[in-house]
């Protein structure tokens, strides 16, 4: 039985690039970039004014000059009104570029009109104050984005204003989640007093919808030839199979005698860890690869999580995402040499520190816990006696704040 | 002027309860859940198999036998097989609700079969191992979901588990979002070189997207009848108008008018802040609320966040979020009165603390800063000097991890 990071150094192994489509600027939130971007003139693109006033020549005002006649008004957008003295001013706008001959915004706060001519009342003046130089931001050519870069709200107003209108961004792989067992009905249906409802499938449709795949939904019933023929489609029409249950080793868990057959190779089945210690992961020739998760609520979740989602980003080529530690706020004893998903609440202290209190629910069959929890805490198979303060890493399900 | 504090005290008190609405559960990601789910039964609903093995009656085992007939095979789903002797086992597999006659599985590893007879090869076999037992997790009519709840993939799984396929959520409210300035083109547009491309409205539409609300987006000129009427318009047919711009005291700037003639009461205008000291808050007299917005990307991307997004929770019953410290990493001098937003980079130490680098950019027009950094780090007003090592507290705006 391999170790957890056994397991996941094979999935990273087993990435895939899925190549690049061109979608719309604004419908591209939480995308990967697939280019490059770049600036398309200086940011600024001019001289910037930042505050609504007047603009004078600094030099002027140095000399003592304090009443300038107005020019005229220029608005946001406008073209740059020339003066051609010193004791002029322009009324201006944010947001407008500043015409050549002036330098210093004063703020209309700070001056009184009278029948066209602006005093300046502020004493304190500096030089150059209320502008956004052009260029100061980045130049002409610069490097905005590059490629891997995750498409968010700040990162969509940079694209917009360099007016990258269509964008390339990486194509996401078609995924289809199989549910399977006969002991599983709709979540409409009324269960026999033996039977429970479908329930991970959606679970792990959602954990994908965050990462902005629509996933497809298959139930297959426990019948051997029916999974074959299913599995067969499946390898044609998708670039992963994620699978919930049916991996076992009981006499009607036909999955692994399909894959098999289907030559969908076994790349590992058995992680040293719980829950989901019977996950199996393989891959078929033509690329398709396989997630088959234990049945368990909680050893899907935390496998989709763990598992799938890391190998996503990394197949779309998103930069690796930071660890997070966390500080253990209980003593903890777990006696098999297994890496254990802890599910902890994530608190801050007032200093900075995350704080992770265990929420134990009964076991890998209990999401009614799962839900009242942000993480996992992932605690090494090596260690078994485990104590309050001790700092190891988690891995959010959900987001913080 | 008011304060921070001052300014989102009073946004908080202008919260308001839109309703609920019916969704399907698996199209309710991210929504709030506006009922109380309970247990429909027993969770689990039977005493739960957790692996694939045979069902035993352990008082045999313990009296010596070893050698159990196979009664039958019994699928996860199915009825249970009864037994009528203590040397009589059941083949069963993981899913499957336990006969009452036994009470423990000896799964395959640590068994034999041979011709209809199976035999116990483990030594340690303890009574009731391998069982998730009936209503250990929740008992019929338990609560499990409050109203409040925002919608994970792990309460979607729980929905389904207990069969609620529809669902009420708390009814999102109708946002339009407001661009304005004629110094604004099309993102698909050249811009002359005194004009900018429109982007601000993309990245407040995008903030709120997260948020599951699809914004609309007008653009209006800076013409005092058509901003008049196009407001007069929002105030009929949105529960929220965001505004980008046009709030200063520039002589172009005719929206507080617009707004004042339209009978929108204002609430506050300017907030002891940077960026965003210019943010205006009203409410019409039916009930929609205004938020414009300074016109800078930086800004209007802060003020969206700091103060859009928590009334947006509040307005949903969204439980409070858990406020998040980080430790300073560099010194920082910020002189004027006002409480500075600035830009960090967040990333975690092995002992589990959270630490903001400064990436401070160019003033708020500097949005390309914004797309390389994490949060928002809130540097409190009547503090100027701000040494490393030192603990604030952070608004993230892209998620960790």
């Amino acid at each position: 039985m391999i170790t957890v990071k056994e397991a996941e150094g094979l999935i990273l192994e087993n990435t895939r690039d899925y190549g690049a489509e061109i979608v719309m600027f604004d419908e591209a939130l939480g995308r990967v970039l697939a280019e490059t971007i770049k600036a398309d003139r200086d940011l600024p693109a001019f001289n910037r004014v930042t505050m609504d006033g007047i603009a004078i020549n600094y030099s002027a005002f140095e000399n003592g000059t304090r009443s300038f006649a107005i020019k005229g008004t220029q608005a946001a957008g406008a073209n740059p009104i020339e003066i051609n003295s010193e004791d002029q001013c322009v009324e201006i706008m944010t947001g407008a570029a500043m015409p050549e001959a002036v330098d210093t915004i004063i703020r209309y706060e700070d001056i009184e009109i009278k029948e066209g001519i602006a005093t300046v009342l502020a004493a304190n003046v500096k030089k150059g104050q209320n502008l956004h130089l052009k260029g100061t931001d980045k130049k002409q050519g610069d490097l905005l984005l590059s490629p891997g870069t995750t498409i968010t709200p700040a990162v969509i107003s940079l694209i917009a204003s360099v007016g990258e209108a269509e964008l390339r961004v990486k194509r996401l792989p078609r995924v289809v989640i199989i549910s399977s067992g006969d002991e599983l009905v709709e979540v409409a249906a009324t269960p026999s007093p033996y039977q429970i409802r479908r329930s991970n499938n959606y679970m792990v449709q959602a954990i994908l919808a965050r990462e902005g795949i629509k996933a497809s939904l298959i139930n297959i019933p426990d019948d051997p030839e029916v999974i074959q023929h299913h599995l067969a489609i499946c390898l044609q029409n998708y670039d992963v199979i994620l699978m919930s249950g049916g991996i076992s080793m009981g006499k009607f868990d036909h999955i692994p005698q399909a894959l098999a057959a289907l030559r969908v190779q076994q790349i590992f089945h058995k992680v040293q860890q719980r829950p989901g210690k019977p996950f199996w992961f393989g891959k078929h020739d033509n690329g398709v690869v396989v997630f088959a998760f234990p049945g368990n609520p909680v050893a899907t979740f935390m496998c989709t999580q763990r598992y799938f989602v890391p190998w996503l980003n990394a197949s779309l080529g998103k930069e690796e995402s930071k660890p997070i530690f966390a500080v253990l706020e209980s003593d903890l004893t777990f006696e098999p040499q297994l890496a254990y998903y802890l599910q902890v609440k994530l608190q801050f202290t007032g200093q900075g520190q995350l704080l992770a209190t265990p929420l134990a629910g009964n076991g890998s069959g209990d999401f009614a816990n799962l839900a009242d929890t942000d993480a996992f805490m992932e605690l090494p198979s090596e260690i078994n006696e485990f104590k309050k303060g001790e700092v190891y890493r988690v891995y959010l399900f959900n987001q913080l704040q």
